[in-house]
């Protein structure tokens, strides 16, 4: 190992020790902190963040990286993880980050009001401001074709909008046609998925659900707050949350879907822990495996074959529930305003209207104050619904007001890639639908494990997808899965 | 202010910050952190703990308190809380630490074995390294009169053998004679207070408890740990953690020491938040006020008179047990081997023997092959009883494995401490015992909050002491509150 290398590392493990510091802080904050720890955490959260990224972008670093000599192909790939970090680390003057960040502060504050009041002109002048600097930032990262690639390379590297776009023509006519016709379709019932469910036995079920899909409880636990997710600092340490809700199917699909996360963080090799390789390498590819366990799995038949009795068990009022109906019921689909409560077939035309008006903000070709019509009219267009107010239009996420453009299209491109991956994976594991009856998921997750979760950020995301499905990201595999599925559901 | 001072508040913030990652990581890894976790932790807690070290020792955090001028008291008393923190972290040579720290790594895993097996022959050696190392540092530290001086200063500052000698004199005589005096008298029964006891119920009761008494929820928390403790980053985010046990007083004494530990923490003016000023000021005067609340408070008529039927509601067995038996049986003195399940009474008399072993050891008086036969002699004189293995004699205590040699006293100390602050408080707030009676604890927090909790480390120990009660640190008031108790209890 040459010194420079070893320098590299030891520098690496120092940012790895902060990161992780922030990230608990985080969690904490989310799960267990009170109220009075706010102001702390705050400031701690503050100067941790900053050691981090000075540890990361110093002198010492960079001498150290631009020196070390790769004597394995892991380290090689590490170099090139390290020089990317460091690159989106660097090309952002400070000046321009610190303006990101302050202003963040105050679009957040103003878009929380904005939402509750339903006033979006009050919100419009630092919207305007959070997409140029969205626009500078494209400029200092620099792209050859389109701005928007700039932004979307920071979420999910290599990918591009011309991509993004060929993507969302594939699906968009048959998706909208798929919604049209079922909602001509008798409405289904799935009023018995809502009620007051004790909280104990919905902590309990869930966490019998995800331990017996694979979720290793030696190296990790599930918490409540008040948004789910999943998040951790070691190979042998990630935490899940869910959330209870008056729809059952919060915390069921909530848990199995920060599962699908938490299993394919787990799956790094031990070797790479607190390295720049361990962990899921890109969001998109992160989301097809939250997407595939909560959906193409946890919302099957057969998934539910074999747990149904035990849910009815734990809580009674579904026994005069058949299978059937409960199978149904949770994959009604409903055309809504609101992209987090969308069901799995209308989510990505929710993405859809997102990127658009993105690319035509960055563009020009649509001004922030026309924003709310242009937003109205595409979910009339595309899922044959209008909002009545921006509270439940082009107000209800938080991500612009964080300054996050470009990070929509990673749930779509989830979307495909869950039912592109489980294509590859049927090939090999044959029978998936009777193991799953059989409550027989080891087939499954090591198949997933050996092919892509053991491989953390060992290749490019592009390179890795080619790797394990044999093609480029596509919408085929979705769009067939989906319409053989809903087509039954709907008698279509 | 000086340019130098805003430089080393700057300095001294960065090391809070890692100091409260570390101390988070803590909490977690004796709260929540699943098994899988801990060799990350480690890494971590390594890493975090080095940089919050190199940042309070470096150069610039030097230069700048040497040129830093106090514009304020608080700036004044900051400086000279800092310089010692500083000279504490500097005198002893770095090699000298590592081999510490090494050294307490292999010396924990042989005395949890040794105490395992009770085989202290095995531990020996290794525990004559560690008072080696201690013997060290007290020389590189420094000291006037006695080497115990400067080990026992570390944890209370100013404090030396000699004092803690005369403390011991003082009460040693009259607490032999009336622990002998007591085993004469018919044995108390407490055996309702051995069960079977609902979690729920119990971390139900004691968050009531230490709520009443005025620990603040919004500002920390309880949860469950093997070992019980307190710990915190913020004025305004204090933990305790307590622990269920078949002895319903574990839960109950355990919750109430650990919330005068969180209070005392609470105290501390928020403008000092984050800032070395901010916390309690040595360990003595910090187990003063555990003790307060669980012992004077908690183990006190009074207070029971008010809680008792709660406690009777939750605990249904105690409908048949009268509340003066209750009190009695939580009162309950029986001389044992083992310090941690002490009672009041007793609890000084375990100290005694372990700070004149220290003593005896590091001036060479006592070889370490002769020390369990000096430790049992030394219970048979004080406690009346006669460890029958070494595992229940000096194997016992965690202390001596980790290099903590010079604590104990700090425990007495706390004992005296709680009664002669109680002494001092009573003058001033009449009728403590009716109000403990009406469950009305807060004349009594505000009186605490006044005097001690809001001086944070502003003042050093021993002048704190003689400002809050008038007098330095003795045993009269410690002895005549034990004794009208216990006579009380006893019927001497």
């Amino acid at each position: 190992m040459s010194s420079a290398l070893e320098t590299l590392k030891a520098r690496l493990a120092d940012v790895n020790a902060l990161t992780a510091a922030v990230t608990i802080m985080d969690w904490d904050q989310q799960t267990y902190m009170p109220r009075g720890g706010a102001e702390a955490r705050a400031q701690h959260l503050g100067i941790l963040s900053r050691m981090a990224h000075e540890t990361l972008t110093d002198d010492a670093t960079l001498a150290a990286l631009n020196s070390s000599v790769a004597d394995s192909e892991d380290d090689a790939a590490m170099l090139r993880v390290v020089k990317r970090n460091l690159d989106l680390a660097t090309k952002l003057p400070s000046s321009l980050v610190e303006e990101k960040t302050r202003l963040s502060a105050i679009a957040h504050e103003l878009w929380v009001e904005a939402r509750a009041k339903n006033d979006f002109k009050n919100f419009a002048p630092t919207l305007a401001k959070m997409f140029d600097i969205a626009k500078q930032e494209a400029e200092y990262l620099g792209y050859t074709d389109h701005i928007y690639d700039a932004l979307l390379d920071q979420y999910e590297q290599g990918a591009t909008a011309a991509e993004v776009r060929t993507m969302f023509e594939s699906i968009k006519g048959p998706q909208v046609a798929l919604v049209k016709a079922i909602s001509e379709q008798p409405e289904i019932d799935d009023s018995f998925l809502y009620g007051e469910w004790d909280i104990k036995s919905q902590s309990e079920f869930t966490e019998m659900l995800v331990k017996s899909i694979g979720f290793d409880f030696n190296r990790g636990r599930q918490d409540t707050a008040p948004h789910p997710f999943c998040t951790g600092w070691s190979v042998g340490d990630i935490r899940l949350t869910t959330r209870y809700k008056p729809y059952l199917g919060s915390v069921i699909f909530g848990s199995l879907h920060e599962a699908g996360h938490g299993m394919y963080e787990q799956g790094s090799p031990m070797a790479w822990d607190r390295t720049p390789l361990a962990g899921g390498v890109s969001l998109g590819i992160h989301e097809s495996q939250s997407r595939t366990w909560e959906n193409i799995v946890g919302r099957s038949q057969a998934f539910w074959h074999h747990f149904y009795p035990a849910l009815q068990h734990k809580f009674p009022s579904l026994e005069k529930v058949g299978l059937d109906a409960f199978y149904r019921g949770i994959n009604k689909v409903e055309p809504s305003f609101i992209r987090v409560e969308a069901d799995e077939l209308t989510y990505n035309l929710h993405v859809l209207v997102r990127f658009e008006i993105e690319c035509d903000v960055l563009t020009g070709k649509l001004d922030i104050k026309d924003l709310p019509e242009a937003w109205n009219a595409k979910y009339t267009e595309y899922l044959g619904v209008t909002p009545k107010t921006d509270s439940e239009g082009c107000l209800q996420d938080v991500h612009w007001s964080m300054g996050s453009i470009g990070y929509f299209p990673t749930y779509s491109m989830g979307n495909l890639l869950s039912y592109q991956i489980w294509s590859a994976l049927q090939k090999e594991v044959p029978n998936t639908t009777e193991l799953m009856s059989q409550g027989q998921f080891e087939p499954i997750l090591t198949w997933l494990q050996t092919n892509l979760y053991s491989a953390g950020k060992k290749f490019p995301p592009k390179d890795l997808v080619q790797k394990v499905t044999g093609k480029p990201i596509g919408a085929a595999d979705y769009l067939s899965g989906l319409e053989s599925k809903y087509k039954a559901i709907y008698n279509l």
